[in-house]
Parts: C-alpha cells; sequence; structure tokens
C-alpha cells in the first residue's frame, strides 16, 4: 500500500536533497570559506592557512560486498577515499578519524585486518589515524571517515575556478574501477551458481582493474608533482561518482560549459577488454564509473604546453568553453553530442 | 557451531580492543599533539591554535529506538553528543559534518525532520553543518557526526592534569539521562503489549528525564562561565559512558586514584521517583548511567571556595588521591568502599 505522501529519498535525487536539507542552515560560522559544494569543507585556522574538513560513510551491501572484499583492502580503499578528496583541493591530508560500527558476525581479528588497511594507507599518505570509536551493529559493517588536512590561503583549489578556454585534464585511465566491479561480481554470480565448495575466481587476467576496485590509490603524487612545478590548477575534483558528474560539479561551479573529446577519454586496455567480454560501451564505463579516485582539474593550455613532458600521467580530454555551450563531447566521428546522449 | 577461534569484540572490550587497533598505527604527524586517549584529537593548527576534532557514530536498534524518538530530537541529540566532547577539552566548536545512511522506511521529510533538529542544536552552540554524505542502506538509519573546533593552547583542557588534592567536580545532575531511557522503554513495553491502536504514553510526570534522555544538551554555559571567570579546570571528561568510567578515564591519564562521596552526587527528584518505581538502585544510576552530556571537570579546591556562588550548577563530589589509594567512594555511613562495589 504506497503513502502518496511518502517523498522518497530516490525521487529527489542526492545532489538536490543535500541542498534542500541545508536550505534551513542556521548558522554562518565567521571561519567557514566554503561549507557544502565542494570537496570538502574549508575552514580559516590562521592568517594564510586553511583547514580541510571531509568525511565520508560506507556500508556493507551499499557500498562494498564482503563476498569479495579483503578485509584490509576495505581498510585501505575507505580512507584512501576520505583522502582523495583533501588532495582534490590541492591540500595535504594530516589526520583521520575511524568510527567501525561493527556487527556480531566480525571478530576481533577481522577488525584488526581491517586497521592493517588503515595503518597502510596511512603509511602511504603520510596520514595519522588519531582516534575514532567503535559501535555495535545488528547486521552490517559499516565505517565512517572524517579526514582533515591543510592548505595554504593562495593554493587551495576549488570546484568553482575554471575559465573558459582552461584545458581540462585528467590523472591515469576512466573506467577501470568499473570495469573491476563488473568482474568481481561476475564472478560472485559463478560461485553462488556454483556446487563446488572450493570453487576459485578467475581473477589474474583482470589483476588491473580488480586491483582498481579493491585498492584505489589517492593521487599524492599529482598533487606533489602540482608543488615540484608551481602549478596551480584552475580547478580540481576527484573522480567518485563518475566523469560525467565530476565534469558537470565544475561546469556548474564555475559557471562555465565543458567539451570533452572522445578519442581522448584514457581507457586502460583491460578496461576495454572487460567491456567487451561484457558486450558493454567501453565510454559509458570512462563517462560513468565511479571510484577511479583519479584528479579531474582545469588549466590554462599554455601551461600545458610548457608542462607536457613532467606530467606524464595525465591528459588532456576537453576545453572549458562559455555556460551557453553547456556540456557536450566531440565524437571520434567529428560530431558534438550533447553529454547524457553519449 | 561456535568457533573456537573466533574472538568476539565483546570478550575484548571497547577501550582495551582500540588500544589494540592503534598499537600498529604507523604515522606520527608532527602536527597531533593528542590522538586516542581523550575526548578529542588535538592537532596545532598554529603558533598559539589548536584544532580539536571528534567524530561519533549512533546507530538505530543500538544507540537509538525509533519506535520513541521524535526525529527531530534524534538530530539534535547527535549533534550535541559530537560536541560536548569538544567542550570536554574546554574548546569552541566550530563545524560539523554530518553523514546519514539512510534505509528505504525514511522519506524525505523524515531526513528533513532529523536536519531540523541537527540545525536547531547548530544554532544553540554556534556550530555551522558544513556538509556531510547521504548514503543508502538496506536496513537501519545510522549517523556519523564529526565535528572539530578551536582551543588556545595555553587553555586546552586533556584528562591527565588532575593533581592531588583537586577537588572533582560535576555540572547538573547524574543518572537522569538513564532514568529517562527506562521510563521510555517501560511505555514501549506497555504500548506493544496493549491492544489500542491509539495507545498514548504517560510521559507528563516524567518530562525532565525523558528530556534529558531525548535532548541532552551539551554544556556550553559552563566553558563560557569557566573563560568569564578565568579558570581553567586541571582536567576534564564529558559523561556519556557513565559517573564511575568517566573518574577512572581521568584517574588514569592522571596517573591518580579519584575517592567520591556518595551524599553529594547530585540526582534530580525525578530521578530517585523513577528508581523507586524500577525498584532500583538510584546510586547506580548516578554512578553507571550514561549519556548525561554533564562535564566532569577538577579544580584546586581554594579556587572552588572562592568561586562557590559563580558555579551554581556544579557540585563537589570528590577529590584527586594518590595512584596507590585507587577509586573508592565514601559512603553515606562513612565506610570507604571500592568503586566497582559501589
Amino acid at each position: 500500500m504506497p503513502d502518496s505522501n511518502f517523498r522518497s529519498i530516490q525521487s529527489v535525487g542526492r545532489h538536490a536533497l543535500i541542498n534542500e536539507l541545508m536550505d534551513d542552515a542556521t548558522v554562518d560560522h565567521e571561519h567557514v570559506i566554503k561549507g557544502v559544494g565542494d570537496d570538502t569543507a574549508v575552514i580559516e585556522s590562521s592568517e594564510d592557512s586553511l583547514t580541510l574538513f571531509t568525511s565520508e560513510t560506507f556500508m556493507e551491501g551499499v557500498d562494498f560486498d564482503l563476498t569479495y572484499t579483503p578485509l584490509h583492502h576495505l581498510g585501505y580503499k575507505v580512507l584512501s577515499a576520505a583522502i582523495s578528496d583533501i588532495y582534490a583541493m590541492n591540500g595535504t591530508p594530516e589526520v583521520a578519524l575511524v568510527n567501525v560500527a561493527v556487527p556480531n558476525k566480525i571478530s576481533v581479528d577481522m577488525l584488526k585486518a581491517i586497521y592493517k588497511g588503515l595503518h597502510a594507507a596511512g603509511s602511504d599518505y603520510g596520514v595519522q589515524i588519531a582516534g575514532g570509536d567503535l559501535t555495535a551493529s545488528h547486521q552490517t559493517l559499516s565505517l565512517s571517515i572524517s579526514c582533515t588536512g591543510k592548505a595554504e590561503k593562495e593554493k587551495v583549489v576549488y570546484r568553482s575556478g575554471a575559465k573558459e578556454g582552461d584545458a581540462i585534464c585528467i590523472s591515469g585511465d576512466l573506467g577501470s574501477a568499473l570495469a573491476g566491479l563488473r568482474i568481481l561480481m561476475r564472478e560472485k554470480q559463478f560461485w553462488q551458481e556454483s556446487d563446488q565448495p572450493n570453487f576459485e575466481p578467475e581473477l589474474e587476467e583482470y589483476e588491473y582493474v580488480v586491483k582498481k576496485q579493491l585498492v584505489p590509490k589517492a593521487r599524492k603524487d599529482i598533487v606533489d608533482k602540482f608543488r615540484e612545478l608551481g602549478i596551480i590548477p584552475s580547478s580540481m575534483i576527484d573522480v567518485t561518482q563518475g566523469l560525467a558528474s565530476e565534469v558537470k560539479q565544475i561546469a556548474d561551479a564555475s559557471a562555465a560549459g565543458a567539451q570533452l573529446y572522445q578519442a581522448a577519454l584514457p581507457i586502460a586496455l583491460e578496461t576495454r577488454r572487460v567491456a567487451d567480454e561484457m558486450k558493454e560501451d567501453v565510454d559509458r564505463y570512462a563517462l560513468y564509473g565511479g571510484e577511479d579516485l583519479e584528479l579531474l582539474f582545469t588549466l590554462p593550455e599554455q601551461i600545458l604546453d610548457e608542462l607536457a613532458d613532467d606530467l606524464e600521467d595525465v591528459r588532456i580530454i576537453g576545453k572549458i568553453v562559455s555556460a551557453d555551450e553547456g556540456i557536450k563531447m566531440q565524437t571520434a566521428e567529428g560530431d558534438l553530442v550533447h553529454f547524457e546522449d553519449a
């Protein structure tokens, strides 16, 4: 018996709903420079220094599946995902708090495996896990990670600074985390349908994409490179929802349009092979696959021309255009198509 | 079939387990002054200023029960509980992030009711809710709150500074949140056993304790008063687990012992009435009842003598003694009993 007054969360959409929920916000703290609407909140901590502040929650059965996720990988991934938000502001992550809601099925040793991954990620990014809490949970495991970091006022990068003519750049490649997820889900189905108790999934051929799904790395190396080269992107965001969504975030925040070059989207060979096996369109993996944790950023084209050799793992995939041109993609055939139609 | 290698979380205990999990921590960030072991993490943000950082998770069915918790009260309570940690460091809360894991049974309007409470608490404490996230959840609602705040280096208060001879003080009264919980659980049982569809719980007589359970207030007023009077407690903690647990935290962190005066424990008349109705010992409510969000702190006795009139809602309930005296309580009859026996 559906209740006609029951407005479901899905019917509103996550972004619109967060904005609606924040409409009634009552406090504008004098130290808060940026609240909702970027990768992290931004708080003034001294005359020239900012504190960045972000948090993410990961629910079993929604954000991860314990049937194919090793627990130490899970710990590594959730901390990387939170830290990636700090890098997306051109900041330096410093401290994380970890809250775990633990159901009875999780033993002390399983929890220690999760923490092994958390500590490994802490090492890789130079982040101290400075506490957190354990609470009981009836059925599902969930992890909430909060992370703070630093940025210099002159160097922080928002989503909103992209200018007409800027090149749109992406680190690494796109769609590989989704390709890895497709493989893991397929193997899970084989395993569920198999009557062999010792079913072994075949993952060797898919090592790159499966790793990208299970233990993605936040792109510290890219932010370090920016510093080394003395560049500050005009805008930046990390790829968690998918390229299409992130490009729209940057365009909207910057009151601009964007044009992508389909032929330039970096896609790993293994990702193409997975899409072929699944009989799916690999460009959709690149546009709509999430969780890659790559950095999408914009820079004036002349800066890029000078630095092309120094930014090895970065590709130009489009350019910022005026807002009235909207968000489009130039196909390999040279046609301009609306993004949603791509 | 119990697995003899399965070490359950309960078998280890929360505090010991958190310490065990943090044993393998790999990073000691130069800016982190305090990690695990106090109400918040403490991070150096400038020469004389500190950032305080805390997070808490609240699970439906474990930390709250939607059958008797109005959603706007829930929002108010979870933000108050996180903010209370900042006050317990003698700090000023500034910014909160809210992550909600939302099951299908929660509508947009229900979520807005939770946010109404969050925004109301934000107003009361001067804290900006600067974002957060929504994620799906299969069955249960959960909320994770992260909060940052400021403290001056010279004024931050740790659990570890209590000195022999200091008076142990408590704001407000003890055990009332537990008394409220007992009443709400009794009414829930009446309702479940009742065959009347329009069962109305009788809560009027218990307004104070029910409010204390559903919408406890973090003691901003006490911390404001410290500032006004120019006092800095030697140690402080907020009452979330219960007085017995918090006194032990302060004594252990300060390498000291503690002696409580049973007759001095502040207990509201309504709390006494509830304990009587339940045929339970009200002193156990005061010692072991959690969630009061009162501030437990220590101060040299001569300072208190001078300021007694200015600290109206504060009672002296004991004194710090040497570590080898342990933690004891002087009963109304004058006997000294071990705490756990009380």
